[in-house]
Order: structure tokens, then sequence, then C-alpha cells
């Protein structure tokens, strides 16, 4: 274990957003509305401040472009206009909308006369978000803290600091004029090395969510010691059954790969069945070359191309099942079925999306279940896989994880539970002595 | 970090734990009970080769208390009897009564005709279970992992060594009877080295329970590259308010103290409001003392009871305040009043469970809203604070963690959810562009 030693300052600001999460967490939720929507007014009388900030990024940003240190379209996220500010703004109002997740009664039991158990919603803590670029992501993931009542401490990418800082501080002067709002449940931190410093401290911290890079989020899995919410890979597969209808996998192969290949549910490798004919797979291997995408085929499905068609396919490799592309690249390997496929899948995914297209009901739900990820889908393109699509409201990440929460998180990843027991002066001894018994009856909710 | 070496042997029984798990996630709750009830049946059947077994271990924890490697009631836990035997069989009979925890929807919502997105409850994957003395953990934890579907890989205490193997292989035994039921779900690690290795392992395990010593606990979540569930301290608190009704305030007290003091949900500090008065205490004081219970006081309260009583009282130091006791020793504190109480608790408690005596409504929820634990309690003795006495049916653990599950865990704790989107063809390209739009119907579950 590395011995980080971890500045006095930094523990302070840990120890305010304690506090400040402390207060926010019995905020009602008028008053987190109110804050909600004061935000989105500071937003759009600050508009030309944020656009200076962001200015000076831009500047910075285009240099680290033509050095190699962004790429181009990182670069273009950090940059923002006066239409995105505008969409900052409803962003905090589209959350002011949404239903409180704090305070919900999740099960309700009577233990016996006059000793009642309630199960109630409330916020988790002190939650570090680390992302990169998008500077929006500032009021994004405040909006959602101030609606789920958690202290945030937020670490954006370099190439965004002026516009982090210019954003941050609009939303902690706003919640200054609230007297119940703490400002400290929102801050930043800016360097790297307080990242390395945070991502230590185990018991000052209750969850890390960031948001970036798969390297970035594996460097933080490693070293962490509190809970992580996210995903590193996305290596998504459309598996086309035997018995597909060849318009519905056309759509479904070309929507997954192409309609966003830079994002993590877009499609990376594409099972195909083997008794499936030449003539169904040159169409959609066609359509897909004239999209755009490089194909890399295992040997049986470039074989059975083989005078069907003039694609030009590139050798497969095993690094390839492994690799989430990110570009129009696509990974096509040959399968005896719909086992091998799940086993495929089981092994070389990453537990994020994967989707079979199939007539058969039976094999679909073979596949739903037996395919261990977080969207299992049928005759749907993987890129489903989104907040807003399952109509969540907001997005807080998208996770692989195996507990807490899996799949796109939104505002309920950011709650968690009590146990309220309203008693009368009972003990626990009466019960095990035999002197009185538990009813343990459900209370409506 | 630490580069701990992974045995192959070890990494080969990890991945066999896996196929199961993905085996096991897929049976039907029929033949998840029959398992289970065939377990039963293979303990009652096997009483005698138990406690054969049991008799090795008892000779070695006997002779491991002499030399002081071992308390005496780590000892009374090891020792096994038919009795003993007879709960372990109805253990599996009850986790066979409860509701299959496993494919339960839990939220449908329909995203367009034919696109159906359904939450649906399922097995987390590889468990890790790290716990002492008690070999009768291996059955219960046995049947939870059958019941949610899970692979469980059990590492018991040294002092136990023999009856786990023994349960362990009549468990497997029997579990190989069934050709649905992979055997390789259920297994035994027996060395703190291969502990340390699995710890480690941030890939092949998705989730760690550590049940035992604070200590135990402290190193599993120090190490771990994976979730761990589970709690270290029970510091539990608690609160005497002004307003609060002496008998109620006796009887809580005197339950959550002494009865069962060795355990995490009993009471460690005692907080009371400094407007009590001087007999209101002592009756309390005096009850705790006779009952066997050492007093560790604050100097006010002291000064509160001088002249009113004889009783004997210790200083209570501030290491007090962060101290388990786990023994008839209680720590007592007077206040100013609720916000101290709680920000008392909130600073030295261990999020567990915290209880407060008090007729005022308003000041029971204040302290229920803003003490920060796991449990809070009113006019209720912390003992409550169990998987049985809250009728969850099973206990998994006590969790003090903020994410995944909090407080006593059920059977809810060993699972998590996927999404199921039934599509017919549908790419999302169509709702970005504006051809089609979300419904986002809630459906009937």
């Amino acid at each position: 274990m590395s011995n980080i030693t971890i500045s006095s300052e930094l523990r302070e600001q840990v120890r305010q957003a304690r506090e400040a999460y402390l207060q926010l967490a019995n905020l009602g939720t008028e008053s987190k509305n109110q804050v909600l929507h004061a935000f989105a007014k500071a937003l759009r009388a600050n508009t030309s401040k944020i656009l200076e900030a962001n200015a000076l990024d831009v500047v910075e940003a285009e240099k680290m472009v033509q050095s190699g240190e962004l790429s181009e379209s990182a670069c273009k996220r950090v940059m923002l206009n006066e239409a995105k500010v505008e969409l900052m703004a409803q962003n905090c109002e589209s959350v002011a909308k949404l239903e409180d997740p704090v305070g919900q009664v999740l099960q309700a039991t009577r233990l016996d006369e006059g000793l009642d158990l309630y199960r109630v919603s409330c916020p988790i803590g002190v939650v570090l978000v680390i992302f990169e670029s998008r500077p929006d992501v500032v009021v994004q993931i405040s909006a959602l803290a101030v609606k789920s009542g958690n202290a945030v401490i937020l670490k954006g990418g370099r190439e965004a600091v002026h516009s982090n800082r210019a954003l941050a501080e609009i939303l902690r002067q706003t919640a200054d004029d609230f007297e119940e709002m703490p400002i400290n449940a929102l801050s930043l931190v800016e360097s790297r090395d307080e990242v390395s410093q945070l991502v230590q401290m185990s018991e000052e911290l209750d969850l890390i969510i960031p948001r970036g890079s798969n390297e970035l989020v594996q460097s933080i899995q490693a070293r962490a010691q509190v809970p992580v919410l996210g995903h590193a890979d996305g290596i998504c597969h459309v598996f086309i059954d035997a018995n597909a209808d060849p318009e519905k996998a056309r759509k479904v192969v070309l929507d997954s790969k192409t309609d966003y290949p830079a994002v993590c549910n877009a499609l990376e490798t594409l099972l195909v069945d083997r008794e499936l004919s030449p003539e169904f797979l040159k169409k959609i291997m066609e359509d897909l070359v004239r999209a755009g995408v490089e194909i890399r085929a295992c040997p049986d499905t470039q074989e059975k191309l083989e005078g069907h068609s003039q694609l030009e396919m590139e050798n497969a490799s095993e690094e390839d099942w492994k690799t989430e592309h990110l570009e129009m690249v696509l990974s096509v390997k040959t399968v005896a079925g719909l086992e091998e496929a799940i086993q495929h899948i089981n092994r070389y995914g990453s537990n994020h999306t994967d989707s079979i297209v199939t007539e058969s009901h039976e094999a679909a739900e073979r596949f739903m279940n037996e395919v261990d990820s977080a969207g299992v889908f049928w005759n749907a393109s993987t890129r489903f896989a989104d907040g807003f699509r399952y109509g969540l409201g907001a997005e807080v990440g998208v996770s692989t994880c195996k507990t807490h929460a899996r799949g796109p998180v939104g505002l309920e990843g950011m709650v968690i539970y009590k146990y309220k027991l309203y008693g009368s002066g009972q003990g626990a001894g009466s019960y095990s002595k035999g002197e009185r018994e538990f009813m343990h009856q459900p209370l409506k909710t």
C-alpha cells in the first residue's frame, strides 16, 4: 500500500464537505429546488464571465492539441458557447423537476405493537467526482448533488481549469445566498496530486465516481480505498443468431456501430452464427464499410464471404476481442451458435451492454439470462444503454460494477437508506426470552 | 500497492467458481429449493461425521485457549452438538422458504411501442466470505448463496478447520447429486495466505463479506480491490433526552448494554442531557452497576451524581468515546442537549445503530434525520439492529457501508440487477434525429 501524505488543507476541505453533507442531507425538497432554480438564473446572468474563462482554456487546449497532449475531440468538448451555457441552466431546472430521491419509504414493517421499522432513502455522504474535458459536468453533478443531498468534491481536467473554476464559483456564490444551503457541499480540487491523496482517504470519503477515459477509471479503481462507481471498458457485442431477421440485424448493427462510435455503448465486436448465409452477412458488411467502418474478421467470416463480396477485411487477432476500439473499427467473429456467443461475451466482454438479434423468443431469453452484463438487449441497438434513453431523468454515470448500481445510473445511485425504528421503550431481551413474539407485519408505504 | 503472487491453483478455483456462478445464476427456484432440502437431509444423516470432525477442532481450540491464542467464548462458538447440527439443517429449510430474490422485476418502462425495458434482479457473482470460529456459518452462507444464485468461496478460522472441511464436503457432495447444480459454486480456502491473494483479485471476485473481529474486517477493507460489505466497529449510542420517560430510558439502556454485550449492536456510550435530574440518572446507573456494568463517566456526570449515590465510577477518557468495549463497560457523557448528542455520535460513532429516548416527537425526528447511522431508533434498544428482528428472514451480515446495502443485510444484499431491453429492431439514431420520440411510460410490474 503506497503511503501518500495527505495535506492538512485537503483534510480540512473534506471535513468541511462532510459537515456540509450532514446539513444538506436534511434540506427539504422545496429548498433544494429553489437553489437549483437560482443556479440556472446565475448561470444565465454570468454567461459572459463563463465564456471569458472558457476562452482562456480554449487557447491552452488548442496548444495542447498541437503538441499532441489533447485530442481534437476533447478540445471540442472543452469549448463553451451561449447555447451550451443555456443548456446548463436548463439542466438545473430539469433536475429541480425530478422527484426527490431522499426520504422515500422503501419498506415498512410492524415488528410488534408500538415497534415500527421504516427503511428510508437518504444521501450517501461525500462523493468525489473526477471528470475530463467537458466543463458542463461541474453544473450537472452539482445539480444532482444538491437534489440528492450529497456533498461533492469535483476534479476536472486541467484543459478546462478556468471554466471549471468560474462555474464552481458561480454555483458556490449562489448557494451562499441561501442560509440553509451549505456552500461547502460543492467544492473543487485542481491537481492530480490532490486526487491521489483523496482516493487514499478511506474513512473521509463515501464514494468516488470517475467519468472519463479507460485509463483514468482503471487507475482510480486500482488505488481507491472507497467504493468506485463507474466503468472502465465498454466492449459491447451484437450477436446475430441463426434465426435473425435480416433487416432488424442490419439496423441494429449499423446503429450500434456507427451512431456514435467514440462512446462506451457503441458496438465493438459483432458475433455471427455460422448458419447465416453469405448473402445475409454480405449486405450488413457492405453497409458497414459504406458507412466508413473498418472490418477485422476471423478466418471463418472471411472464408464465408469469399467469392461473394469484394470487401476488404483485416484479420482479427485475439487482441481485437479484448479491444474497445472507440472508432470506426469493428471486430467480427463467426461462432458455432448461441452457446459460443454467450461464452465469448462473458469471457471477453466488459459486462456493459450486449444485444442479440433473433426471432426466437427462447434464444433471446437464454441470451438475456446468461450474458452477465448490465444491459442485455433483444433486437435493439446497444446505443440505448443511456440514462436519458432509459427514462432515468438524469445520469450520474454508467456502471459496470456488480454492487450498488449497475448500468446507466440515475439519481437513485446517489442515495442509500437508513432504518428508522419507532419504539415505545422496548428491549430485545423479552423477545429472545420468549416473553413476546415478533409480528413482522408489512405496513403500507 | 503490494504485489502478491496469486497461485495458479487459486486462480483455477476462482475461475471454476465464476463458471459455476454463471450456471447457478439461472437455476430455477424449485431446483434451488430442492438442493436446500437435500442439504438439510445430508446434514442430519451425517451428524456423527460432523461431530467427529468437530471433536478434533475442539481439542485444538482448547489448547489454543490455554496458550492464550483463542478466547474462551470463541472456543465455545467452535463447539458443535447434535442440537446445533439440527439447527443447521433447519436453517437450510428456512432459506428454502424465503422468496427467491432473483428474477424480480424491479421496474419496467415502455420506452416506445415495441421497446420495453425491464430492470430485473440477478445474482452478483463470486463472493468471498471470511469468518471466524462458528462452523455453522459454512452452512448458513452456502444456503444463502444457493438461494441467491451466487458462487461463494468460504474461508473459516483455523480453529474450526476440520468442522468447516467436513461441512463443506457434505454440501458439495450433496450438490453433486443434482445435475443442474454446479458443485464449484461452494468451495473452501483454508490459509490466510490464500485470503491475501484473493483480496487482491480485482477482476475475478465481485464482493467480499468479512464477518468477524474488528481487526479482520479492517485488514480486509484496507487491502481489498473489490467491494467489501460489512462493519468494523459497532460503537452504538443511546441518548437520553431532557424529555425522556424514566422507565423507557431504564429499559432501553439496560437492554442495549446488558442483553449481549459482546456483539456489535450493544451499547457502548450513553449520552445524557445535562437537564436530567440526579435522581433520574442515579436509578439507571445503579441498575447498570447491579447488572455488573463498569461505568466510565465524564466529570459532569460524576459531579451530578456526587452526594446522590455511592456508585463507583471510573473517569472516562477521550479514548473511551472511540472504543467498542464489547464487554460490561459503559462510557457515559453528559451533553448540553440534542445538538451536542448528534455531533458526538457523528464524530465518534461508527454509523451502526444509535437510539434516542425522548417523549418529544420533534427531538426524535431530528435525531433520526441527523444522526448518520444505518439504524436510528426512537425509544428502542440498539439490540434490535439484527436481520432476524428486522424480519429479513436471513442475515448476510451487518453493513456500515454507505453504498449497496446498509444495516442488517438480508438476501437482497446478495443480488443486483440487470436491464433487459425487448426491442423490435430499433436503432437509437432515429430518436436523436427526432424521427421518433420516447414514451417513457411506466409498465405494471
